[in-house]
């Protein structure tokens, strides 16, 4: 726990986080889901975390699932349709060109939703990483659009007791992926119920995006329900250690996820192909409640006030004054 | 013309091109409107200009205007409120966090309305490109999307026969503006009536859009009404030469302008700084008119299932063969 | 052959080209290395093949490979140490913080040059992809250097019928790599003998160079060996098909090939993950051979104005010319 | 003052900041150079000023100048030659494939070295921001190259008491400029006496280097002689407040400065289009003494070991300690 906020971990965060160069991993992670539970556990403020369809959880699996989560304490927080680990999603899950495809991505995203609601988890985590394209005059829009929205709102109905939460990101592993800002996934949800939408914050900025406001515009169409922590150089995603990278756009989200009053879970989706994974999950923490620390401490109305003005003197001397107190 | 579609340019095509370098500008161009006009006129295929308020049009120069136009037989085909040209706009038009700035800069786009109906022109250009802001922690998001969505409201309800298009673009002269996306000018334009999109090819690849897709998502939200054409690297709005860089990406949009049926304006709003400007201008409409016949010429269906199989190989060899024979 | 030069490929445009999210690889691709050969022998312009340490080449399977390349008419053109398939260089292989790693890399260099000398190739790739670094305050760039310099001297002194080669890359696997634009690479190679540079394509685009501009550079400083031809959108090394996205500037390419007289290899770096193989590597060559049609029956005099002018309209009017013939 | 080193500042600093959409410039701005030069020294630690030929510094007003620095105890700590603000440089300068305009622009540097010397300033400017070029297949790379070796020689050689500095930008104003990155501004003053490189934080941001690493070869090539300071989004030279983006990257460079033993000028170069610009200094400032206090403070060795152990765990907490002191 963070404050109100209970803190989730992507599983991958404590595996040996392989690359396309490194395919065996560039080690220090975990080798079976036991091992990487037992890292994270390590980790005192980790209360959940996520676990990824076909390489994590499957239909033999699950009872030993639930329990070795319990003998830790933990929980799934969040369950993430396999639909892009296997070669079969390479051409798209829900929008894929072929319609059987789409059929077997709506089945996987149900069955994902089965087991969350069978280990007790709220969420799944709809990413159509594989959906998109690659090169111009490749995709057919229009198509792909609707394929899109007939496949979430069939999920939405699909059960009411786990709710359908779908994450954006503008490229990786496509060039051009369809679901690809904050925005869009608005478009996307909007009309339909038993959803919402995951920012990753990493992804944010490889949008062109400032998280803070994606995060607002979200809230503002109260679709917001989870969020991944995580930085990048705003190009990439990296999934670099949080607030590694982007320090005042990290205080800034601390900001407003009290001023709209998140008490979701806060979790951290970050790869650490070559640190030590406890340390780095640590990392994160520590600057996380180096911001709840300073934006708790700090009058919320002085932080308003600058925003009101929007001089941006004032932010940038406010931001230079919550962190080092000069 | 060319093919169904009438044929735009941007003022400032034909003037001297300053950036912040060289104030005085790159010359070759016009330096009256007058002369702006007469180059424009040299261009045979076009059929109309976009003004730019207080640079271009205003309450003293209109019955000018209206002459010299119609002496070159030119239209007016959009008029662009000034809501960035003045020092007054630095910290934001209808989005300030003044509330007197928003309610000045709803009166300049109301002012524009009035003039476009007076010189007989269909369209507004609303570009809210001073909305936005510069630094983490300088910006009030949520209030901010307010003032746009109830400026917009209040300028289309202003007066029927003309209609408020807005254009989005990621940043500059802002870091980020507000209306960045295709996305997220949806939202702000949904529920409206008397308003919709423009695209403009270069914002559209800076926000790391494929522009045919934006085009078909708009599309699909009946907001599209408006194209300017132009192209850039993908990192900055160059305004330079249609298709000078973005080949493929050009020749896409052609198709997809054919398959949506498009009869409104095609509009060149390149800034040649230092080019001379009718070349400038004429390059471009080669560039448009080779990619209308080559779409012409071929059946629509070979593209069509190109497109229906989403095979990257094919659309590679379609794109050279179209382009080249080869 | 494609004019003077040899072509040649990467052995892993034949392979299923797995990614972090898809590790067993979106297949279509051969398992072993013969079925890789098998599949470049079907594509009839390919002369050669290069292949990398540790996956493809060691010293088992040497004799094995000699035997098939034989069978099979193909080159080796090209070993690539392998200085990054392995956990043990994640911090670094001849610029790792780690003296010893630094000198297993070296070794693993000279393993590499006894190789090609074995399977009569002439030349070595150095890449170094993972010397560089991902935070800041992370590297000490002035001992980096140092470490880079000597490990290239020491290999080039190693044994003089081998050239070690360098490529750049800006980043990846790194957030940051140490040898990242041509004229980085230049000083590096500065006084060396029996050393190049290989310039890839899709590297030096998402260095945020003009691959010719950046050609002419290195030629310039007779630096200048070999040739990776890709495509990505200049700012990820998507390895794409070569001209898919960038056809003025692969066109610009092949123009400055025939004016320095370039007679090496051409080789594809290409990773089709989602595509047929055969036809991925089918489509470069379709592209280069009509851009080296298009350069040979123009007048090399026409597009040396157009260069020497410098006047913008004319290089877009030839490129369509060129492209379209319009 | 701040430590050892003289601050600086650039005069547009102090101006009224346009951009090509204001062109008369977002206000708060001193209008003459006599009120930019009070505003200057109303910001007690700046000991100089850059002025910029044609804009600021001609034969008419060099007297004047002369008085109105020394009235306000003010150096001229930089001059820069006009290269980049008349439309005669808009195909290039010293580059340009005009001889007559490479001819004048090599006596414009010229005419800039004698006022420096007049003015008793140790250094010129020389930014080629107008040597380069926008489209593929424009320019001639290979004489380009060689035109700006040897102006960059002549001017070295033509007087000895005023040195000849280059400072690099890989974009703005042409979409591609020659003298882009660190490594190819050694490669252009290699052998050269009399010279040496300007680093401008944001420039070097833009061309995708870490700024630190960059100081650190051009040091080693001895070639490091002056500092800019701003800070960016890394795509885009937006001139912003030092450190308002960028922090652990702003903290490393004055971890640098320290260990290279800088003693030169810290010069802002910052364009503060919206913001009051005696503020926009002071924030400048006030970030820079936060990190000199922080570095000071801190064991060296401490930081050293970090950067021999090259993990990034210790280099986030170390990131996180000096600048919040958790």
């Amino acid at each position: 726990m963070i404050g109100k906020n209970k803190l989730g971990a992507c599983l991958p965060a404590f595996s040996s986080c392989a690359d396309r160069f490194c395919l065996s991993g560039y080690g220090k992670g975990g080798k079976t889901i036991e091992e990487m539970l037992d890292m994270a556990s390590r980790v005192k403020e980790i209360d959940g975390l996520e676990l990824i369809g076909n390489w994590h959880i499957n239909d033999k699996n699950i009872e030993l699932l639930k329990r070795i989560f319990k003998e830790r304490n933990l929980e799934v927080c969040m369950i993430t349709p396999d639909l892009w680990t296997q070669a079969k999603w390479g051409s798209g899950s829900i929008a894929s060109p072929d319609a059987r495809t789409r059929k077997e991505a709506i089945q996987e995203i149900k069955k994902s939703m089965d087991w969350a609601a069978n280990v007790n988890c709220k969420y799944i985590d709809v990413w159509p990483g594989q959906d998109g394209f690659d090169y111009p005059l490749q995709a057919d829009y229009i198509n792909s659009w609707k394929w899109l929205k007939d496949a979430i709102t069939e999920c939405c109905e699909y059960r009411k007791d786990v709710k359908v939460l779908v994450e954006y990101k503008i490229k990786e592993p496509r060039t051009h992926c369809f679901i690809n800002t904050a925005a869009k996934t608005i478009l996307l949800l909007q009309g339909l119920k038993n959803t919402g939408c995951i920012i990753d914050f990493g992804h944010s900025l490889v949008s062109g995006e400032n998280v803070a406001e994606a995060l607002c515009l979200i809230s503002s169409y109260r679709l917001f329900e989870y969020l991944h922590l995580n930085d990048n150089y705003s190009l990439w995603d990296d999934d670099m250690i949080f607030s590694s990278v982007h320090i005042p756009e990290s205080m800034e989200i601390i900001y407003w996820l009290k001023k709209i009053n998140y008490t979701g879970w806060l979790t951290l989706d970050i790869f650490p192909y070559r640190e030590e994974k406890i340390p780095a999950a640590k990392n994160c923490i520590d600057w996380l409640k180096t911001f709840f620390e300073i934006i708790d401490k700090t009058a919320i109305e002085e932080i308003d006030n600058v925003l009101k003005k929007g001089d941006a003197n004032e932010s940038v001397a406010l931001v230079r004054k919550l962190l080092t107190g000069k």
